[in-house]
């Protein structure tokens, strides 16, 4: 078992990682005073194969605990959703000291933490990521968010969680896909902030993509301290944090224009980075980087091409960019580990970029 | 003019008190860096009277401003109308840079500032209270939320603004009946945290009633202060900001339920504040209070008796008060200036009192 402990905003919490943490999860638990019930938000299939054993151990802790299950996926990430879980918390008297748990992948953690973050204005939220992409990512930070038809996480709120539970045998379960999605955020680290990591991945993607428990545990550590050094430096998203977004500009472009052709998240983001690579080539001159990149994604089982919109479709999607900045910012690479956040990058040669991927003219 | 600071939370913001300041708006508002639009919610009215000379000030500034008009009163508070907002923001591309400005009362600062504090996870925000209520109370500490149908302001976030400017002039042509809505909030100032403001008051409630500017500039700025002081003491509603709920805890029940007879937010807090004083005569031994209570209020021009839903209906909605802490918590007087939050009051000694002011057994 390995324990990080993110420090943000004058206070702290942890994130344990390992195998069979969950049966301990009354262990881990900081002290909630106040509370009688716990609300577990979780998605049908995540719920009949882990809310047993978080119930019993919540129970532990005299903490009753409340199943309150949402759509799987990104049609949780809605307001009807949201207004609906608060309505049940309302409806059953739930208080402010009662915590608010997400049990499952990335979608679960962002609308509970956001129902967390808003329920008479906060309640203490923990977060149980059940896959690669959440444990790795978006349950460290304290990022909160639903979907509005114009755009993905538009809304939401800053909530860090007391406590990050990162069951590594739940990784083992993962169906395929999911588990490959997860691998295109370890990438992000591995290129943005962890050589080091980077070089075991291109020696070895073996062992990870066997999966490995004690070659899991090792990688989902890795990532959630690069993470949590990230948060720590910046945790509202202004500065640092922002390297975190690298392949996601056009990812997330990619997402909301339904054009992308049914790409997860991580496929998504697979081919923002293979972009965000050519574009550090013709910017910043870094230029291995692309074919590293291409290399990498594919030895992890990644698409790094596919059909994509236009590029003015693409380009306006840009512009609804959480990072608009009075122009579009982009996070590059002078090369592996070398990050830098830039500024007024030639639409010509964004543009050039996206044509030569395949987006039409 | 009177300018009073409010350091919270690391970071600090001016409120402005004054008549004519908001022609002046443009010199008030701090740097807002990347900010090329203005998103004021105001409703029809409010907005007639007040938007062009914020429009205009706010164009001396390069901001544009866009008013995104909202119901009056309460009816704005709904998710339904926060959806709204947001996807109005979203389609008009707004940026996190830009701000959200709230023109008008306490449920237009409310709503609005809940989706400033969501809206790409927080954008700045902007509070021009122009009623008594949001100038002396609603507009100060952040607190922003919208109603669910089980209860008044379930569903918000704490988000400060970055300048609140309280133009005097909006006062004097505010409906008498909200005007004195607003006077049940100076009161609970007065008997709470400002003595010497509370003799003033009984001494001379004429030059308040009459809305004399000088002596509402004077009246709004003490209470300003006295609001200042306990949010900066605890942000989060923990403990020193609890004594501002002075009688919230049946203000707030009687809001909830319908029977409240029709009843603002402040008349509502009149009864409260009665109730609060009788309970803290037969718990604090403070026997002078309820008389004191009623004779300010009465003078003051605010009803305090009227008819109750039944104790039993009380009792319940107490439940879902957001003070609950393993039982209801009131704020009670050991005297005037002397408030104490106290727990575990005896149910009984509530229901007699409940009974005695005239809610059926």
């Amino acid at each position: 078992m390995e324990r990080v402990t993110v420090r943000v905003g004058g206070r702290s919490y942890d994130v344990v990682i390992g195998t069979d943490v969950l049966v301990r999860a009354d262990d881990l638990l900081p002290d909630l005073p106040g509370s009688s019930r716990a609300f577990v938000v979780s998605d049908r299939t995540v719920g009949d194969a882990w809310f047993p054993t978080v119930c019993e151990a919540l129970e532990r802790r005299d903490l009753h605990a409340v199943l309150l299950t949402v759509p799987a996926g990104e049609d949780a990430k809605t307001l009807d959703v949201f207004r609906t879980l608060l309505q049940q918390l309302a409806t059953q008297e739930a208080h402010r000291d009662d915590p608010v748990v997400a049990l499952g992948g990335g979608s679960a953690g962002d609308l509970a933490g956001f129902v967390a973050a808003t329920y008479m204005r906060g309640t203490p939220f923990v977060q149980i990521p059940t896959t690669l992409t959440a444990q790795v990512d978006a349950a460290i930070g304290g990022k909160t968010a639903v979907n509005l038809p114009e755009g993905k996480n538009l809304v939401g709120a800053f909530h860090q969680p007391v406590v990050v539970i990162c069951e590594i045998g739940a990784l083992v379960t993962l169906p395929d896909r999911e588990f490959r999605s997860g691998l295109a955020e370890v990438a992000k680290y591995a290129l943005t902030l962890d050589v080091g990591m980077l070089g075991e991945l291109e020696r070895d993607p073996g062992s990870v993509l066997s999966r490995d428990v004690i070659a899991l545990e090792r990688l989902v550590t890795r990532c959630v301290r690069a993470k949590a050094a990230s948060v720590e430096e910046d945790e509202r998203d202004a500065g640092r944090r922002l390297v975190l977004n690298y392949g996601h500009t056009l990812g997330h472009a990619l997402e909301r224009l339904d054009a992308f052709a049914g790409r997860s998240h991580g496929e998504a983001i697979a081919v923002g980075m293979v972009f965000a690579a050519r574009l550090s080539a013709a910017v910043l001159g870094a230029t291995e980087l692309p074919s590293r990149t291409v290399r990498l994604l594919s030895s992890l089982g990644l698409e790094t091409e596919g059909p994509l919109p236009s590029v003015d479709e693409i380009w306006s999607a840009f512009g609804l960019d959480k990072k608009f900045h009075g122009g579009v910012r982009f996070v590059l690479l002078h090369d592996v580990g070398r990050p830098e956040v830039v500024d007024g990058v030639p639409e010509a040669e964004v543009r050039r970029i996206l044509h030569e991927m395949g987006a039409a003219a």
